[in-house]
């Protein structure tokens, strides 16, 4: 090192201060230094928890079972259970229940009127379909047929008899609302090795057959009623089964891992996604004649999206030390703030500014010195 | 405190600085002053928005529908519509349009020639069908049958007859370009309990029933032509539609939340994700024998993958005081190589070390004084 | 500037500093800039890679395929393929491979005894079944009826015969072990614009329909045998196939871009998620008498849940900068420390604490002059 005349390594060099008895400027230092300590102590280190490591991506698994039976009046007695009810038959994120349907049975490709609910459809003559021209179930063959005693309606190549678009007024499949949904989910936070289930805070094997969830009374038991749930999205059960809808689930996991971990328990909320849900769906055989039929069915229903979300937090020190860290440039910060009142704002400031800065001037030798 | 003679808590104390008139040094300290307030305005505060809390997992919904029909001339004249060509039924994120096919109809277990494209099934003589031995369409008898009058190909027990392997030269649904897939999608930003869909931004019902999207014209509306979407990922419909492929639909909002709500939209996107995409799918029934028979069909067709993405961004203290935080330590970094270049590349680093550093240094008396 | 007699914003202010011979406190100083370096270099640069930007979100696409066929013995000899055994048949991120059932075939709605296997159908008398109380497969008709020898059951409404719950000893489709399963993904790295799949690493392109998976001598070959999966995840194939059960496919991408891309390899690993797993699926078709069939099949096997997490880093220059600045902050913290022990904790911090506190005192003319 050129510059020290008695350099050492172990030198112990302190920044020099100059004191200043200004009360204000004093006090405003010592303010802001709180902030700053608040910041880091009540924000940083408190409610963010800045000294934890999280992770905010576990790895999630679902797995859902529907159970129940339910009575539909529509074509004779007829008895549904789960495994009519519900699609996909394996439970998965995505989850529908049937609880109305339109039939539309042995279809088979041919001729047939379209249906007086498509307005491209009507007609009054001939001229008013011209041939080719496609329409929601089929393509126009060029000539007008009555449809029913008051309505006249385009002749189509198609899938025939078409859907009949009229919904009854009731849904088909009420009792759908006593169905139960268990819901199986495990997290696994890969950070700290860390895996919890929903199912596995008992010891009586024949809990999870018997009990239902609720929120207040029985919040750690995964079988919801489908009704709970669509009340608890706000939705009244048998506005939604008429026109279908689609209902969230969401499951959040908040686990401190700093904290026994039978404190770490899903927390389950239901939310309306949308209104109106449907899909079409086929099945296909053949007839004495080889011809091909098709049952179509428009089901509409409740569709259960399930996301899972979690996040866990673990003392770590390394957040700690960045935490800690990036508060300290706070306190840079106030040091700068007061220096630029003291130097700039206050009425001293000549006398502050000449105590801070001791300059080295050139002296009458050529070189800088140090003016006193 | 057992330090100060005179302490208090709110005197002010402000470091000492020796000024120097050294332009070189001064002229580089303001230039990475500059640089640093540049890096903090200029990338951290504008272009990456350090001063917005980011929330980049919203919660992502979406639900799809396709429409359209198109007649094949495969089996006789037959039309098909979105019930038959679509899988699964339901619109999820993974939605599957068949465009081509090869049907296998009533297939029964039994015996019977291997396919001649199976390499492993050909032969000469009994010799080369080892009884027992798998093959890709089901286990050998040990016998060698003739095919046709060119092949000669080992029996199998399996479902028979085999899948005939030879695909039409022409998509036998060429007119399914034409189907329309309507995209529902709502994000939710639980961060700013923002939620935004991308079907309410207009007040005439009927808008999503005849608009079709177009990038430039027509940007808002989510009804998408297949053939445009298949062409927007570069590819031929044609050519996709004989063989199958996969194609991903990017749906990204962008949306800064001190903006307006109205100019978050989303942006879509098309990619070619895979060339061929066909899978196998049977359906059982019994004849009239009591015998179990299926109909397999290999369906070619695109696959679209809907993938949304999501970033959203809110002014707030916490990052930009963290923002600012950072960046004041490049200050620091700043006055810290200044004073390296000064102490030891300066041609007077002697006097400006001997002027910055003051020596305490042990007196007569055996203690620390100061040096002067 | 109201402040400097001669003020220039090129004059450059260094820090004044008092050099102190106290060894301790300097070699305390030199201990922690030490620290505050290798914490730098050692843990920020080398082994979390802070001069990294990184991304940890790429967008992933997977298609499956299953290959095989098993022969069961169940109801008379009987081959099954992949497309009989796979479900659901498009290969996505979940897929389940069918080992074992129990099949009732041609369930019609009408009455008939319960199963003595569920408990609430047990009676002794009419009595015992309150007439339209439910129970597992229908609704109790009120009478009580022998269903064998041993038992009698309640006499229900719903589809007949019920489901016999008794599961045979053996997997009926044991030799599903040898079907393998191929595993095509595509990973891409927006933010790096950066993409590879797995299957692109051969210029053989017969070399995916003969190799199967081994960790050690076939580590980059997608394709898997099922009873490899299932022993990884330290499972008995045998024990997993009568039950069913959920196995997690992990596929891993750590990527270093600023290695060469060919050192971008995923990593698979199996897990055990859940034992028994199975779910229920009918199939409907009318009879001659235009009655509705159902053949309900139970379905046990092993569903593979795929998952993918992928993270890539690249050298950039911002988090390189974020990465020092942080550490910037522990050089100073190092300071800080040091000055407390000399100030409040060394024998002499009397004569340092007058040293480092230049005091600025109101003088006899009212105002704050130097004190000397």
């Amino acid at each position: 090192m050129p510059g020290p005349p008695c350099g050492s390594l172990l030198d112990y060099k302190t920044a020099k201060f100059s004191v200043t008895r200004n009360r204000r400027v004093g006090l405003l230092h010592r303010l802001l230094q709180l902030s700053a300590l608040g910041y880091l102590l009540g924000w940083v280190l408190l409610l963010r928890k800045g000294y934890q490591e999280r992770d905010t991506a576990p790895r999630v698994a679902v797995v859902t079972k529907v159970k129940g039976a339910a009575v539909a009046e529509a074509a004779g007695r007829r008895l549904w259970d789960a495994a009519d009810l519900t699609w996909p038959p394996q439970g998965e994120n995505v989850l529908f229940l049937v609880t109305h349907f339109i039939a539309t049975v042995q279809q088979a490709q041919g001729t047939c009127p379209e249906s007086p609910s498509v307005l491209d459809g009507m007609c009054a003559e001939d001229a008013d379909c011209p041939m080719g021209n496609p329409v929601v179930h089929g393509i126009k063959t060029g000539k007008c047929l009555m449809f029913n005693a008051t309505h006249s309606t385009c002749e189509i190549y198609g899938w025939c008899p078409v859907e009949n678009s009229t919904l009854p007024r009731k849904p088909l499949l009420a009792e759908a609302e006593n169905f139960t949904l268990f819901i199986k989910n495990t997290v696994h936070f890969t950070k700290f090795n860390f895996s919890k289930c929903n199912t596995l805070q008992t010891s009586d094997p024949n809990y999870f057959k018997s009990c239902t969830y609720d929120p207040v009374f029985n919040p750690s038991c995964p079988v919801f009623r489908v009704r709970d749930m669509v009340e608890a999205a706000g939705q009244n059960f048998a506005d939604l089964a008429l026109l279908g809808g689609s209902i969230r689930v969401l499951i959040e996991w908040n686990c401190d891992l700093d904290h026994p971990a039978t404190q770490c328990q899903p927390q389950y909320s239901f939310s309306l996604q949308d209104m109106r849900y449907n899909f079409r769906t086929a099945s296909y055989y053949w007839g004495s004649q080889r011809q091909l039929y098709r049952n179509l069915l428009k089901l509409y229903g409740i569709r259960f999206d399930l996301s899972v979300h979690g996040q866990a937090g673990k003392f770590s020190i390394i957040p700690t030390a960045v935490s800690c860290g990036t508060s300290i440039a706070f306190f840079g910060a106030a040091t700068m703030v007061c220096d630029l009142v003291l130097l700039y704002l206050d009425a001293k400031a000549d006398l502050y500014w000449k105590e801070k800065f001791e300059e080295v001037r050139r002296g009458p030798h050529g070189r800088e010195e140090v003016l006193k």
